[in-house]
């Protein structure tokens, strides 16, 4: 049998955080086509699977950030949906999952996120307006949201790639009119809260206590998400 | 006032998907100290700071990738640290939150991650044994562990610099002893679902509909994590 976590290996994943155009530290300009798809690249190499959405998530990304412009402190990011866009704000942005400048409420499932000031909670929301695409016009990307792809493409294989192209090229042509933007107010903002640690009375590891309780999520049963092999 | 998010500008990430060592389609090679630390690098980029923790997760992804060896079809990844762990396993695994091939179980909050193959859960799960860290032997270790560092650490800046480089030299010398491995099977595991799409009765944007519900979580209240600026 083949070492299947071997494939891993030809994805190559080359991404420099978001350059930012700035004029009199005005940050205003959006990205070209062509830097939209030099990004998409990128993600799709880190997202180690080619999908529209990521181009879609990547202009999102850009015009929330040169509408938000300078922040004050640390810029934060929310994704909305649990797929793709986490990984374009995580390139894009340097806000990761790991350093928690990143959070996924993916449990509402809208195609949106929101680029935020950690320090006073003033944000961008991007999402993207479905009255304004077009069946006739972009027909391939009206599918894709309207999640009316034909079953030859929602098999996978060859069908998916090519749609998925199509639907990254029709986009290019619609993008501004489609994404939508509000300036939004965070409700809970500012630095994330890191726990006090405490050894765990049946695992013996150390975990990060939440309300004095002495067994961490697993051993009490909370999350057990594992048995031993 | 200087536009902030300039300051991403500085980092450059360049990562490499895992490379794995293989003889005779085994995949059994670990990784070297100079190979750790050029792990290191990347993932302080793309973390946008220096964390010991990064290098410590380097060492475990790749001894939990060494012991589970070939997968038989798409290699998934759980991270129990809400901080850190995340980002090492997204950039050496190709597991990433948009592809969802990575949870974050960060409320059970132990520094521990498993990897395991999506086909039948078999997983391989790393996690500190603080009995082999010895605290006259690698005392910065020792007390980044039990978070006993200094406050002129703790308060970050240039003394946090110094610990943490001091943790990974630490670290690299004893990184085999102090991980442990455990061979697990996942309770829930395979493809993540994705739900059917509606349209939000108040906001009319599409979102994922999980119980046949009119109204997306932020409209409903359940998660209304922004409001109109």
């Amino acid at each position: 049998m083949l070492c299947k976590i071997q494939n891993l290996c030809k994805y190559y994943v080359r991404a420099t955080i978001l350059k930012v155009a700035t004029r009199n530290n005005s940050c205003e300009k959006t990205m070209t086509s062509k830097e939209i798809l030099e990004w998409y690249e990128k993600a799709c190499a880190f997202h180690t699977k080619r999908a529209p959405g990521l181009a879609i998530g990547i202009a999102m990304v850009d015009m929330c950030r040169a509408r938000l412009g300078p922040v004050k402190e640390k810029l934060n990011a929310i994704s909305e949906s649990p797929a793709c866009l986490c990984d374009v704000i995580q390139l894009m942005t340097g806000c990761t999952m790991g350093n928690r400048y990143v959070k996924s409420y993916g449990e509402i499932g809208r195609f949106a996120l929101t680029l935020y000031d950690r320090a006073d909670g003033r944000g961008v929301r991007a999402y993207i307006d479905l009255d304004k695409i077009s069946a006739s016009k972009t027909p391939e990307l009206h599918k894709f949201f309207l999640r009316q792809r034909s079953d030859a493409v929602k098999a996978g294989g060859e069908e998916r790639l090519k749609s998925g192209d199509l639907v990254v090229k029709e986009f290019l042509t619609v993008r501004d009119q489609i994404i939508a933007l509000q300036d939004v107010f965070i409700e809970k903002f500012g630095k994330s809260e890191m726990l006090p640690a405490a050894l765990c009375k049946s695992c013996h590891e150390s975990f990060l206590c939440h309300n004095k309780e002495e067994e961490c999520a697993s051993c009490s049963g909370k999350l057990k998400y594992y048995r031993p092999a």
